[in-house]
């Protein structure tokens, strides 16, 4: 489970406590102007301050089913990531060992191919993640694949790229020495390409932050809004009196 | 049909009494602070009340319509597994009887596979529902294969992957055997292939919920927006005779 | 054209006539109490009829929405059909005519041949009709069989499956004789599959209704604001004369 | 460009004037009865107008999303049928010349195969055109194929069908006799299957308006509101030097 | 990174100034018709310009979404042409590759044509900017192919869809003399394809603009809110003296 089930009120502190602090700070200075110092003038009207709230509701509204959107699309990827990933090693296996009663079969030969083909689509995923997070930890990935392989590796720059090229070159080296055959390398290839795809996804997904408009016009939008708050809500606690 | 038509109204008392309860208390609690002893300052004006409804519209409707977008995925997803079942014992069925032809069919074998296959396929959907549910009653599944396969099954964590894998195998067993032949392999792969999606898209709907923040924050909201919607309503009843 | 143009206003009211005349008797009567028998504490302010109002805009909105998309994803799922059965019909005649040229090509089996795939395609469709509709008109389906096929399907439960099978085993009969050849059931498979997934799309539309808590809550709140309006908007009414 | 850049005003008050000048007279009328004739009783609150234009808001917000949806979707099955008739082009293109390495290759059968190809499948979007718009000037089409198949065309009723049909016909014609081979004609049948896929798109949009009640109800809604909207309007200046 | 994080406060002015200065001046001009001049009668009621805010709202919304979900798309056609490169690339190198185990295997052959290959897809993407932009400075692509091609192409109108042309020829040219095989150009033609239909797209997005008329109505009422607000908010000043 990725999302915890306990939410903790202090946690919850921690992350509004700034704007919070601001906000009884600057109602409390409101207050003092109005009720000490009598500064009548300062009465503002309530419209105007439920303008600009529509105004904002709609930004609001807006970043918070962009934000929901962008968020699910990355978890379907992710999702997908793990589906395609699964799919190619149950083909990897199934496809292996289909071969098996060929005469030119060899078993030990055959479970080495299926067991660095799975390795290397496990690499695959360790370094999207790196990748993605711009990590460069790339002695992770020693463990799955040859020494060979490891050292062409940490030569390029996309490394899911040129592992997903190298899982490309084994598929084909099997079906060339016999470990695969017929349509095999057609049927895995749709799954490297589904994982490439997936790659690109979250490659957008990172590179690509919601406008930076959106955000600046929010963020003025609501400190304008608090910093008038106060003022639209005392017009209303000093009109009733009057009226009475 | 699996929404039911009649809707008790008694269900739903019991769905919504504790938060009933929750302000018919609290609503009669403030009336008697206000009328019995005569607080007059508790009187709220109804606009603040107003600007906090506004932001609870944007979550509540957010919410809304998450929840059901999630559920008709989550539905949508079964759909396909429907789907996907049938077709691949359609194409189990249809596949094996054409090659009845060939010189090397034999009836008995042929029609063993087909029970075969389409009863491993009815075990993973059920494998799927325990699988979901955290249930671990696979004794249920036995019915569905041979001892050998069942043994393994239990042996084996995600339980839904390894039927695949086993559908997978039968098929290219199938292959070799002359059961099936041509490209038959190749069309029932894109079944399993859809059906490994869908499970990829239950376990995505599952283990992820809505992120707690929308929860927490709409659930505080409306109790923040109960609590004071009395006092808002309150000051109306007060105006209105001050002002006549 | 599925959509009439033409509305008549008189059909119209037949629709909305039972709400029409509970509110105006309802209004009619809270105007007496209020004028005739001058129950002036029935005066109710009309704030919180306009929170009840911006709660209900939500749950109307949504099932406009939500209604909306589900009538469409119906009428592409239809279209759909459309699409897939034409494909289907025009494989069926390009692919044996295709082979027009081989040795074992027989001018009256082909022409039979293109015939009965049609027919049965034809005879899908309507069982879709049937079987969605919960009719058991199946008589109307025998035109488009011969004798042996429609014993069977008036034998088995899901119509329309058991004709999607049976032109499978006939394109796979093609196949075996001759008529047909290559990759041609490969292609044929495809619009099969397609209309497989349009009948479970239907099925999904039909069996699953909008969830009841979106139904019940929503006429509640209709009923509960269309009995409040009155009160509300009556405030008013009594309010500006005593202002002037 | 298919969208004008400049906008007359003039356009626009030719588009608008008719509803323009009913709000002019009425407004006007309201005024009269209100000041001239001195009808008070006339004077309305705002409230129950602001009711009616929140109900308003849902339609119209309704309506134009979804009709904008609607555009979006017609226009990318536009730029569908631009690109997949570009692709079948090109393929047609490539796979001819592709053979021409093959011993049995007639370079002038080859070229008028491409022709003959391309021509129909212009002739399958002018045939759309005017099928959509319900046009009969099918002569247009005359100059894309020969005389045989023009006769045949104007004696069926669904045109595009007809000539997606006989460009298949042509495919298999070309598989026949050697101009094509191998794969060549699996590739182009997805073409064929998108272009097909898109005209039951086009279809669809253009047979199925949005539903009457959509319109009926809205038009309706804006009347109502365009005539109340001056006496709600008026109250608030007669309200207002009352107060003073 | 495409969008930048830094959003200087000085650009933003430079966005917004004209109609900051027009909202600064005409605010001023109505202060003193008002407070000078003593033009009472331009004292507004609030409710009107909150009518004309909430149709606004709708329009802003709107536009607001769309505009985002187009921009949206044109990342994903983006993102999508990065992925079926990248795809493309990979597939050429492993397939030719995977041949050079066969008797016809010439290495600097393959090389030769895994390199023209790559380079025709690069110049596929720079003339889609060229063609996308209008642009005409088509020598950025010769260093990209062959002088024969070259001058082909700057003879031809649609240059992206001709690379594809020359790009598709080019597999067949492999095909036939033995440096690919198989069903090689069957899944590099599922890349060409998918690279087709994002160049589709992106025309779609870059030649239909938003209809002209949500541009227009919405600048038009923006202008009309703006106006009027200066009226609507002065009319809560003087009420408020008045009535202390």
């Amino acid at each position: 489970m990725i999302v915890k089930k306990n939410f903790s009120p202090f946690k919850i502190w921690q992350y509004i406590k700034s704007p919070m602090y601001f906000v009884l700070v600057w109602s409390f200075a409101v207050w003092m102007f109005f009720y000490i110092f009598n500064w009548k003038f300062l009465n503002l009207n309530f419209a105007p301050v439920g303008i600009l709230g529509s105004a904002l509701a709609i930004f609001v509204a807006f970043r918070n089913n962009s934000s929901y959107a962008r968020w699910w699309e990355a978890r379907t990827i992710w999702g997908g990531i793990v589906n395609s990933s699964r799919v190619l090693a149950r083909l990897v296996i199934t496809f292996t060992d289909s071969h098996s009663h060929q005469p030119n079969y060899e078993k030990q030969r055959s479970e080495d191919f299926k067991k660095e083909l799975v390795k290397l689509s496990i690499a695959w995923v360790h370094s999207l993640r790196l990748h993605l997070r711009n990590q460069h930890d790339w002695e992770q990935l020693e463990t799955f694949m040859d020494e060979a392989d490891f050292q062409q590796l940490i030569s390029v720059q996309n490394k899911p790229n040129f592992l997903q090229l190298q899982i490309g070159r084994k598929i084909y080296g099997g079906m060339a020495n016999g470990i695969l055959g017929g349509f095999d390398s057609f049927q895995m290839e749709g799954q490297l390409l589904a994982l490439a795809n997936y790659q690109g996804g979250c490659e957008r997904i990172k590179n690509t932050p919601l406008p930076r408009q959106y955000d600046f016009f929010t963020r003025m939008f609501v400190l304008v809004f608090s910093a008038l708050l106060p003022f639209g809500v005392m017009g209303f606690f000093t009109n009733t009196p009057n009226l009475s």
